[in-house]
């Protein structure tokens, strides 16, 4: 027997994975933990779709088993100005950000993506799902949340083919939940994220660049310079 | 001011309508609750897709003010008979059925159709779900279980800006949830449910006539059986 086969093999974890720098930060952690992780990562008619190749770059880079690439049209309800043709907000100070539902809020998104992340774990055997949700900066979403992650946990375990047979536990992980964005950089940068290859921008330019303007641009290069670390980001 | 103008605007709801025989149950209890429907359909690569046709025809003769059909797939991740090509059971009696989770169960399906018709209702501005699930003749499925509807219903209080901004309290209505498949047509036919316009089989022939055979088709032809009612279904 070598010592390679030796080795209980890890278990697995899905993670969702945006293609953003709090999301490429969460597959760290799960990798971190000491999960094989697969990652999911949605089309969902978002104007950013850059995020997608971002994402295809961090999971390529993590070695992650899967990487599922789910298209679902939330364009079908409208409602969301990152779905919608709505303008998205530019310059707000932190004050306006911070104040109430954002209208880049998207209706229920991460209740869905947490249901899909569900049924891949299901049928991948994994009873742990890795969510870079972080209730600091964006308190303006209500399912960014700990009371909103607590919630779908136990949705989980009722919901589940586990959750009869009793054969597990399925545990929801937002290891951001209480970090501020430098406190998310700086413990992405020790666990060796490679940030340069992360999107955040909620409107790009069609060459991939950000535009330093809409709230996240504005959250991420504050946490940058607040986390005293270089900025790969590149502007517009 | 006509008499139609002077009476207030009934609330929205939307309603899971997957064609069957009990979401068109559970559509004419929104109608005869005294709400505007509007319903959602999903395209999930099921076998069944002449359910779709079938939710197509109850929502228009129901005049809903909207019905979104949705395609999700679910293949991507297998699991389930109903969407990987796996042998759809025949011919079991009913112990057999009611034991454990069928292999017919779509993981996390009822979590998935859920979070899209609270995304829905949202941008709706509807705080009412209404889900044809039913916890006696199908014990089998974790998400057809009263605590699964208690769960997914703080959810969706919590997911939403409705939830920060306490507009408004989502409720998931399930009124199938404790009657029995005879109960239901009962029911339904109270309510001027034309249950001809419906599709249950798991398996249907392409011309779309019923197999007589899978679990759904056993669990509604006793159903009509039991109730006393002529069964409209069409078999090959």
């Amino acid at each position: 027997m070598t010592a390679e086969k030796a080795r209980p093999d890890p278990p697995r974890a899905v993670v969702l994975l945006s293609g953003g720098l709090d999301s490429a930060t969460a597959l760290a952690e799960a990798v971190a933990a000491g999960f094989l992780p697969s990652a999911l990562s949605f089309r969902y008619g978002q104007r950013h779709a850059i995020e997608i190749e971002a994402a295809r770059r961090l999971a390529e880079r993590a070695r992650v088993e899967r990487h599922v690439i789910l298209d679902i049209d939330l364009r079908v309800f409208g409602g969301s100005a990152l779905t919608a043709d709505l303008e998205v907000p530019k310059d707000r100070p932190g004050a306006e950000m911070s104040a109430g539902v954002p209208i880049t809020y998207v209706p229920a998104r991460n209740t869905i993506f947490l249901s899909f992340a569900l049924a891949f774990a299901e049928v991948l055997g994994s009873f742990d799902i890795f969510i870079g949700v972080n209730a600091l900066d964006y308190s303006g979403y209500p399912d960014c949340r700990p009371e909103f992650v607590a919630a779908f946990e136990r949705v989980a375990n009722l919901a589940t083919r586990a959750g009869v047979e009793g054969t597990g536990r399925f545990r929801i992980h937002a290891p951001l939940l209480h970090l501020s964005k430098a406190e998310i950089i700086r413990r992405g940068t020790l666990l060796g994220v490679d940030y340069a290859l992360t999107a955040s921008c909620y409107d790009p330019s069609p060459e991939g660049l950000a535009c330093g303007r809409c709230d996240s641009c504005q959250l991420r290069r504050k946490g940058f310079l607040e986390a005293g670390a270089p900025d790969p980001t590149r502007y517009s």
